[in-house]
């Protein structure tokens, strides 16, 4: 171990509106030690995902909050350290929700090893985790795009956002992307394929949406809401489906804003396009890793899905980088190295 | 034929807001001659829907509008009187969209023989047609309800909404239905077994609403909107689902009115309690008919569906009655007798 204590990043107070470095306080404690059944975890990489947002309010949610003084949850890629679990072994290579920390002790519920193979470890909290599989299985259950369909997503450069359009691509689909700015736009294009992609910045951004979708749009995977549904909106299909994984747009917010769709245009939509609006999260579709599993590394194998990761160092960093993540200042899945990776030093 | 003429109501010009008489122009014309494959029918019955106040406008929907001067649309059970289609004889009952008029062709596409069964040949338009329809597929395709799950439905006095509910009870769930008056309070409970009913016109509606679903809502079978969803809205349950047939709200709206639910609102509920909200019209589910048409009559032959037909008389009355209608004036399923039902003259 380089580090013989445990450093983490724990809620100090709940922000109101956006969140500032105030809210995250850092602490210094002892290396816990492993109980009966227990293992130590040493973190590597923390992702850092908008969800997060929520879990620092205390608005009813499908999660718990963090409490005040808890620490910041998250999803790790970690070592076992020590292990009094016989399914884990020193030396594993694991997925588990350790946290804003760079150590943690798990009983072994959640966790699951991290195959190597011909992608980072670092990947299975993006392309290969829990972004991937919401693209996956958004698309899946809810989205189901066909061939010749246009899918539209938002945060197209994003983990989740890029996989949906990729995997729209698959599947025989025409993709759209939305993201902010020029590079990001072009790299949608010229890196992942997209057919189209539109920044949101433009002040003319609902009318570029509209002409990057002669044919109307037949999918849109929301994970912003705001003033992007408001643009994507008049230009749903008969039979339409929205799978919504996220509302970036408003985890900020501290009270609902002004949106130019209201609820009866909407609901008049809903009937006469027969619409289908449906949200998850990505553990109601627990059941779909083992094939996503497999499809996925198929695809980053074969070339047909490319994946971005911006990476950056150290835990003391976190709260900055999360900040960030929440303006769209990040380019690609958003990870914080923790802690040396084994490969770097064997 | 107990009248030479055939008797008709032509739209006359489009409403603003609510029908009035002056959008509807009786008209007498000659009584068709069939051609080569066609028949001549003879309206027995006219059904009266919420739906064609859509048809009267010009704004875009799943449907086309009636043009000005055309006839209105309908369903009507009719009698075969002529034939040069090999399908149909004189004599047969059938289900046809012959409109607001006493007689009409046909070539056969979409008419249906009506079965002489244990119910009135009227019921082909109510309980055991579209309106049952409705609820049958709308419950089977998208609310899915479960063994204790409750489910809310509103108009529920009506043909739709009382089939929603009995359909509930015989899957298990706890129905509780919104109907406007005590009278029809009363019946929900009394005649048709609802667990719960409760007056939209009370002053303290969205409390009583609450109280009669202590468990929350799962399914919210959608046929108003307006402020019954506004009431429904904060008792969705995790996982709720709602099936949107209809938004009776809305119909005679010149704009769209005012809602205590926002988008904004609605999103994050989507998002945090996985709602799916689908719209959907009858004839997207008309391969459940088969199934439908043998769980109906089987259910009505042993006393677990029951059904009330509003009929008024005479074509004369037909805008008046629809009128009325989308007042919620009617109690039961509204029809017209245009013509003398066979039964009725044997």
């Amino acid at each position: 171990m380089s580090t013989a204590i445990n450093r983490r990043w724990l809620l100090a107070s709940r922000p109101e509106g956006a969140p500032v470095p105030e809210n995250f306080r850092i602490d210094d404690a002892e290396i816990p030690t492993p109980g009966a059944g227990e293992m130590l975890l040493r973190v590597i990489y923390l992702s850092l995902d908008p969800y997060m947002r929520g879990r620092m309010s205390d608005a009813k949610s499908y999660a718990a909050p963090v409490p005040i003084d808890g620490v910041m949850e998250g999803e790790t890629v970690a070592e076992v350290m020590e292990s009094n679990n016989p399914d884990f072994t020193p030396g594993d290579i694991v997925l588990a929700r350790v946290g804003w920390q760079s150590y943690g002790l798990s009983d072994g519920t959640g966790v699951r090893k991290v195959a190597a193979g011909a992608a980072p470890i670092s990947t299975a909290l993006g392309v290969l985790g829990m972004p991937g599989l919401t693209a996956y299985a958004g698309l899946k259950n809810i989205g189901t795009p066909k061939e010749g369909e246009t899918v539209v997503v938002a945060a197209a450069s994003g983990p989740v956002g890029s996989a949906v359009g990729q995997i729209a691509k698959i599947r025989g689909a025409r993709a759209v992307g939305i993201a902010g700015g020029a590079e990001k736009c072009a790299y949608l294009i010229e890196e992942l394929g997209f057919d189209a992609a539109v920044d949101h910045r433009a002040p003319d951004f609902a009318e570029q949406l509209a002409k990057a979708c002669p044919d109307g749009i037949d999918v849109y995977f929301e994970n912003v809401s705001g003033k992007v549904f408001d643009a994507v909106f008049p230009l749903f299909n008969q039979f339409a489906r929205m799978p919504v994984c996220g509302t970036i747009a408003f985890y900020n917010a501290t009270s609902f804003p002004e949106m130019g769709t209201n609820v009866p245009a909407l609901m008049r939509a809903v009937l006469t396009k027969r619409l289908r609006i449906q949200g998850f999260i990505v553990y109601d579709f627990a059941s779909d890793y083992p094939d996503f599993a497999r499809d996925m590394a198929g695809w980053i194998a074969d070339g047909r899905v490319k994946y971005r990761e911006d990476i950056v160092e150290g835990i003391e960093v976190a709260p900055e980088a999360f900040i960030g993540l929440l303006k769209g200042k990040n380019f690609g899945k958003m990870v914080v190295r923790i802690g040396q990776d084994p490969v770097e030093t064997s």
